[in-house]
């Protein structure tokens, strides 16, 4: 799959990046070696994002790097599994600069050292057509440990982490639309740009949580994602919606509540978890979250039954579309 | 990642291809669990073919399917490793037709059972711009029992599986520069169509060889990777070279014999493998190979140094481009 400009690209920039990893072979194959330790299963997930599609053309290549790799660590996090290693398949756009190349490797090259992660293999090559990243990690996990969308039961509790409806406003940022005071457009910008996938929380998710979910799609879709493969119904109460000091600040400033919150609440790239805990299990779990620097909120519940209710202030709200609305 | 044509189109026509296997989740999560038993080693390969790019618009989206998973598997058999099971991560052009989606279900359907591989994650979505997919193999090997390129010893003798130059020839007769009779036409589009990765020679690349690779550059690009990698040099004998009837007939028929090998020789898609074994061991290992119905030939030799030597109808020529002449 791999033209001579190719082969220079991955011994110069994108070897290095697998360096002390062995069964990344210097990326000298056309295949990568992993080994799973006893007692522990391999996790796998992979995300594609192109460019015109799920980042505007212009964006920073190292920002699309960080991204695109944080994007599938966040999966691996909802499973509760330690990363191990990713790789990743390239289409170049036939023009593609120098600049966009290397900045792309540094962007990974960055999170690398984040996130514990090493390139193990992949494939590049180039066509008439928008830049396309596809990633694949890997991560391990203690056999039967992880975590899946379907285990939530009836009791449970919907935990999420974090705050919802920064990258939300971050785009409003980035599209001109919002323009908030420097330090408010820097934290929703860097919200919508470095997504933090939630990986110190594997041990207490594997302790304590049933089912989980990262909130890609949005905080509705996802929450009823989980619900959905349980078999289960879901109530979702947005005025319980954790937000940040900024996203408080522009709620503040909007004529109608309701709508504004179900924007934050249908919009995805927060990459945050939404969790099944059962009822007795909510304290502990939310005071162990606090142990790792990571707030967690109480949302709703899941129950019997298939409906899905959402309210915000005070009322049912019809979710409308829920999470789909960038496609 | 996904919209809701998306869902529909995982749950209806993806999820079924990942039945039975527990890890897939029935492609209702972010990711995928597999298990690697004890004392085995996971074997992770990645590839990416763009429409226009490695296939012409219009190619039936179920070969296309069918070799994308092909081409995948035949670099876990040049590890001697046994495959489990893919992951498909799929950019549809805006305009995709349900025959295009179908059509790609259907090849997928078709060589799962032949190669006793299951689909157990991946991503899908569209975009504009050409139809690309990736697709991620896995295959589990016993551990340190791996063949990488580089573990070619001086002495050893290079031996190559099956026939060469047939997808070169294939790729003439779909552009009609090519016109045998419809036996031919048959026998070398299903060559360059459908490769057939040579999954059943695990065990004897295990007991016998040193090194291999896939012959998916051409036979000299790809032989002199395993040279590269290892730190050698490498004797390459096109007049050895291993033909099918079809190919004979064609280079009889050709004016110029050492630019008629050539061609062959530096065209990919032939998806045999290319393997350093030590001369002692050539026999048994063509014997072994032999009880799988696979022909092989010994091509050359490997030797301190660093030098491409290729000879054709006696001479030694020059190998000019080598592998890259489809890039």
């Amino acid at each position: 799959m791999t033209g001579k400009g190719e082969f220079d690209f991955i011994a110069d920039r994108l070897a290095p990046l697998a360096a002390g990893f062995k069964g990344a072979l210097g990326l000298k194959d056309d295949a990568a070696l992993l080994s799973v330790r006893a007692g522990r299963e391999l996790v796998v997930t992979a995300d594609t994002l192109v460019e015109g599609r799920h980042f505007p053309q212009g964006t920073d290549p190292a920002l699309v790097a960080r991204k695109a790799l944080r994007a599938n660590l966040s999966d691996i996090a909802a499973m509760a599994a330690r990363p191990i290693a990713y790789m990743t398949s390239i289409v170049w756009p036939t023009d593609a600069s120098d600049a966009l190349r290397n900045g792309f490797v540094d962007g990974l090259e960055m999170d690398q050292e984040t996130f514990g992660v090493v390139l193990i293999g992949g494939d590049t090559t180039s066509a008439d057509g928008p830049w396309t990243i596809a990633i694949t990690a890997f991560g391990e996990v203690p056999a039967s440990k992880a975590l899946t969308r379907s285990g939530a039961r009836p009791g449970d509790k919907l935990v999420v982490t974090g705050t919802i409806g920064d990258a939300c406003l971050g785009l409003k940022v980035a599209q001109g639309a919002y323009k908030p005071d420097a330090g408010d457009r820097g934290y929703l910008l860097d919200r919508l740009n470095l997504p933090q996938p939630r990986l110190n929380l594997a041990e207490a998710l594997q302790a304590h949580a049933h089912a989980a979910i990262d909130i890609s799609d949005g905080l509705i879709a996802d929450s009823h994602h989980l619900a959905k493969a349980s078999g289960l119904a879901l109530t979702l109460d947005l005025d319980a919606m954790p937000l940040s000091d900024a996203a408080r600040r522009w709620l503040d400033n909007q004529d109608d509540s309701t709508a504004s919150r179900l924007a934050m609440a249908s919009f995805g790239d927060d990459y945050e978890l939404a969790c099944a805990v059962p009822e007795a299990r909510v304290d502990t779990f939310v005071a162990e979250l606090a142990k790792a620097d990571v707030p967690a909120a109480v949302l709703g519940g899941f129950a019997t039954g298939s409906r899905l209710t959402v309210l915000a202030d005070g009322q049912q709200i019809d979710p409308g579309a829920g999470g789909f609305t960038h496609f």
